[in-house]
């Protein structure tokens, strides 16, 4: 049995572009027979940037059930919208409140970049894969980007066919990755 | 009259070196005549990820005096501690809740990187560079780097004679950029 | 009087579209009365990442002219080709024969990047200002992005008027920078 | 059998140290009964600039030697001098005179970075990851970071514990990778 593939919609935006992108991804592993949850940072508590980090990692039970998924699994996809230039700042504080190593040592990683401009997250991509290199996470080469996304996906479905390609070949290669 | 320098203790962990290295900043600027005020991370509100940012942006009266800061300040240094090879989560939220683009076009910045390792957290004022950059602010060539920082610091003071002259190196070039 | 800007032509394809791009900035400038020279990598000795690096740095004489340009300007302007997801090799090799640190010590720097595809050199370009920074040089926050650039270049003038809008803006911040 | 490993002595200076690591790394994959061999850019003709890119790329014998290894290789270890903060500009032309995208497309990489100073040229592999990405090359998260190797390196042995456990530990997993 492939193992679970945990997809991270990497913002806490309301009715975020990045949880349809998400379920895009989860689809596509279904098509493929293999299993998936989305964990939608939407879902931290309000208080996660003080209750969730340093000396209160660990304490907060909402909060530990993210950790615990993040510590079981051995596959992600980060679904990563372009904010200013980089990551959106939750998502890095998502990751700060982790277990270091146990989170990423040795684990593979695939990444996606949304924009609303035409970048489709290149820097965020780089950036990130700086952080998950260090916590000892391999990263697919595949990183689709996904520019001027708004124009291209429509009622839950990305539209345009190329990135759909990209995005299929990216979801095979880290199944076998 | 030399405009006012904001100083930004980049993370909201409690008793921060950040904040110590951000007062190490302001006695330098003060030294030269040039007032200063540091800018506290750790003073966000507890649920600034929710409340602060997005359709919430600008409805926060806490959060307002920061973005407000932020707006009416032209020099900022951005005290960047290394977490998990980047700069704290907690940052990057911070400027994804601040005005575009009047916070940051064309003002002019100063990066300092601390961190418990060998690395002086080079990888996170890169990326916060292009994080500016993106923003519209221009970023000073002298990046400190701070490395094995709990070994330098004592009584609120820096002991390493070499960081203190790239500080007060780069406090200078701030000031006339 | 305005002091001399030198524009890099930042690689050695023979025709490239750099060296246009180049041209098109000389105009900019002088038609803000400002002088400038190209330096075009083109018109390095064939044998340069030998003859012009390391051991030999200084002993070329062709070399030696562009050491000197180097030496004496004061504000650049960097045109930097996207190949292979980051500048051209010999735009860094150029960089190594230089002296160090008085090529880019506290000197001022404007980048442009240009690619055949849709990424614009954003990576080159956050690579390049990695090392610029690195060596001293302070880089303008704008970096005109030029994708695409064969669609939008024509008898040596570009066509796009949104990239000669970000074009002349970054001219006039350079010479005020 | 294990297939082939290629080391890629990523610099064309003189009894470069980059060139004792690799024989180093090496050593690794004999005791572990893998079959390597080094590519020494110093064996680069001294004209490749000129003679080995773009509309000459596959015309020089030389080179085409370079290429073919390059094309038939799987796994690659890259040996990274630090130069003015990032890789080597002769690295970078080497790259850009391979065949694309047969040389990387869904190869795996080890990259492992070298510097005379105190970074360990933690940026160059950040920038030169983004490069292998962007080729379609997988790069193993460790990546060992060798500052100051003069003091670390005796008679062709690296003397650091650190250090060699990072490099085994790497060689490892690239086998596996």
């Amino acid at each position: 049995m492939t193992e679970k593939v945990y997809i991270i919609s990497g913002t806490n935006r309301q009715q975020a572009v990045s949880l349809q992108v998400s379920k895009v991804y989860q689809q596509e592993f279904e098509a493929l027979g293999v299993d998936s949850e989305i964990i939608d940072l939407q879902q931290l508590p309000a208080d996660y940037l003080f209750s969730g980090l340093y000396e209160n990692a660990g304490k907060n039970e909402l909060v530990n059930g993210f950790r615990e998924k993040m510590k079981v699994g051995h596959k992600f996809v980060f679904v990563i919208a372009e904010y200013n230039g980089s990551f959106p700042g939750v998502l890095k504080a998502f990751i700060d409140g982790l277990e270091f190593p146990d989170s990423f040592m040795n684990k593979k990683c695939a990444l996606v970049g949304l924009s609303a401009g035409i970048q489709g997250a290149v820097l965020a991509m780089s950036h990130f894969t700086d952080i998950l290199n260090y916590c000892g996470a391999h990263v697919l080469a595949e990183k689709p980007k996904l520019a001027s996304i708004g124009g291209h996906i429509q009622d839950g479905e990305i539209t345009n066919e190329r990135y759909m390609k990209h995005i299929k070949k990216q979801v095979k290669q880290l199944i076998e990755f």
